[in-house]
């Protein structure tokens, strides 16, 4: 059965504390506060048609043919063939878990990971094994000793999500070589949730999975409108491969859910017309958001906060006793001048019992200004906690 | 592993069809030619949003208030909890069976139903037990014996749709009063889909699941926007039960997706204020295509065809050798005057293996003029079908 997350058993705490008159300041989501490019609203504002109808269930044509051009400039090579629309990542992950793996079959993932990678496995009734990503590294891929002392007889995949989320660690070509190495070897899958592509900094680029050298059958790339265009409610997604087995298979699940929303996939297909400087401006202004971040917490007693190069997560180490009391503490107990946050324990990001007790994940999706007044608010947090260690 | 539709397979037949020039009459879908109504177009040239962000995972609360406005009018007494919005009845149907069924329970379905049940019970690893409603009842409810027959230590469900896809058929309160029975005694849940709910004819009126007294825990209603609103792309339906626990677990598979579609939610909640006058003239139109078809079938030759009580569908049994072959047969060899039809064999709404060879479904999405052509077509046809019985 399907655990709750320790975020969400936060919720009512953060109730609470909003009916008490303090501000929450929301650092545990993955929502976006940029406003959605205009050409999507304009696709809905200028809509025009009679019937909305399914769409193919792969996707409307046209919109995976701007896909292409898109991945095109990415240095990714693919057909419309080789993708299929999915409600969200969410769906494409799903559909990629059901189409490649068997039930009781496992998956190797390095934790922390995407707590609802944790659902999916529920849902097509697989493991996952996790392999442990130390702060200490900043999250970096593990050894591959450790990735091959994780294979069994039912290992059928490796899943990494690249800018990582909760992490914000952004993987090396060379770490993705030797990803590429130990699936050539054991012939296993690589899943690849790429959603946060585009969010890179430092003047560090994405390098894709799909341009792993002969590994082309085994990859399959997951990736979302729902970051990149600050738009996580049109829940438009993808699956991506160039397995013609496996997107037969997952064309048949598609199939059995008719279409993915054709609203969606038209503000989708709209967003491709953003001009490139929105992204400029938007990773000027994660960029300042990280370092505002990054600096604040650095300078607080016995606190360790990696510098992450992607995604627009930060997950530092506290010295604390355990994250989910922390948090649930800052929203019941605690609050500066009238304020608080919300984070999200990192305990949910670990398949490993035990393990993220010192952790939280930022979510750095506010502005600097709020920003700040957060990073106050945990500094002078971190002094009066009863469980500070 | 899934199974391609019978349907599907046909899809290559009709595009060479038509690179031959030939007229198909595509009455192989549930794709309604009715315009979508206007309010829910309006919703979206007037969309007031800055971000296009997830909503609630249960499904924006002023619109599930506003099913709950809907469901009252249908004498359906429920509230904003008892309800979870999903990405279509696809979804939503998912959600129940993951949530009440562990892999290798079975569920009950009266056959034909539905073939994307299929898809469903594929991916929860559950296994669906057919019992047979004959052509010759005009596809009524098999009798309890039937039911107490099927089932096992391993039965956790019955389902229906009702009004039913592929047949029509409409099922009286009489009847569901026998599910009631069957259900109470043997603990079982009830899934219901009545995405058919308005389209009801020869006065007839709809009796929900909903309102049968002493099951109300066991009762799961599955719903959609898609036929009711002619809106099928907006990929919006709901799982509506009073049991609290069910709806406990499928909030949780309902948070690992994250949020329904944002953009398909407000045009349903805008659909709402569509005047009653646009479900008359649809009845009437869907009336008058259902006569249409019915009378020109029944004057055919060894033809047997009930006159379905709702839907918009019609499961004549024909006088040809096999369903699937004739089909193909229209689309890949047969002509009248430069047209064929698109039919879907009723083998794939079987699940016992060879039944349906001699039935076909016809959904009636066409105007009266295309489905009187058609119908034409399907009357030669069967004069020159060389596999003719």
């Amino acid at each position: 059965m399907m655990p709750a997350s320790p975020i969400r058993k936060l919720v009512p705490y953060a109730e609470q504390a909003k009916k008490r008159g303090t501000t929450v300041y929301h650092l545990n989501i993955g929502q976006p506060d940029i406003p959605t490019p205009k050409p999507m609203i304009d696709a809905m504002h200028n809509l025009d048609l009679e019937v909305i109808a399914y769409s193919h269930s792969a996707g409307i044509l046209s919109y995976r043919e701007k896909m292409c051009e898109y991945y095109a400039k990415h240095n990714i090579d693919v057909t419309p063939d080789d993708i299929i629309v999915g409600a969200g990542a969410s769906e494409a992950i799903l559909f990629a878990v059901q189409s490649c793996l068997n039930p009781d079959d496992e998956i190797i993932i390095p934790e922390p990971f995407y707590a609802n990678y944790n659902g999916f496995a529920t849902s097509a009734g697989v493991k996952i094994k996790p392999i442990t990503s130390t702060i200490e590294s900043g999250f970096a891929l593990p050894p591959i000793e450790d990735f091959e002392e994780a294979i069994t007889p039912k290992t059928k995949a490796i899943m990494i999500c690249n800018p990582n989320n909760p992490t914000g660690y952004l993987y090396s070509k060379e770490e993705l070589e030797v990803l590429r190495k130990i699936v050539k070897k054991y012939d296993l899958f690589l899943f690849a949730d790429e959603v946060y592509r585009e969010f890179c900094y430092d003047g560090h680029t994405h390098y894709s999975v799909m341009n792993l050298e002969g590994i082309e059958n085994n990859v399959v790339l997951f990736d979302s409108v729902s970051k990149r265009y600050s738009a996580c409610g049109i829940r438009i997604g993808a699956l991506v491969s160039k397995n013609k087995e496996v997107m037969q298979t997952a064309m048949k699940f598609a199939q059995a859910r008719l279409s993915p929303p054709s609203l969606g996939q038209i503000a989708a297909e709209a967003a491709m017309d953003t001009p490139d400087s929105y992204f400029d401006e938007i990773i000027s202004e994660y960029l300042a958001r990280r370092n505002t971040v990054v600096e604040a917490m650095s300078k607080m007693d016995g606190v360790i906060c990696p510098t992450p190069k992607g995604a627009f997560y930060v997950a530092p180490s506290l010295p604390i006793d355990d994250s989910d009391k922390f948090c649930q503490w800052l929203l019941e107990e605690f609050d500066y001048e009238g304020q608080t946050v919300m984070l999200a324990p990192a305990t949910g990001f670990y398949a490993t019992p035990g393990a993220g007790k010192q952790e939280v994940r930022i979510s750095y999706v506010l502005n600097v200004e709020n920003l700040k007044k957060a990073m106050k608010c945990i500094e002078e947090a971190l002094k009066v906690y009863p469980g500070r260690k």
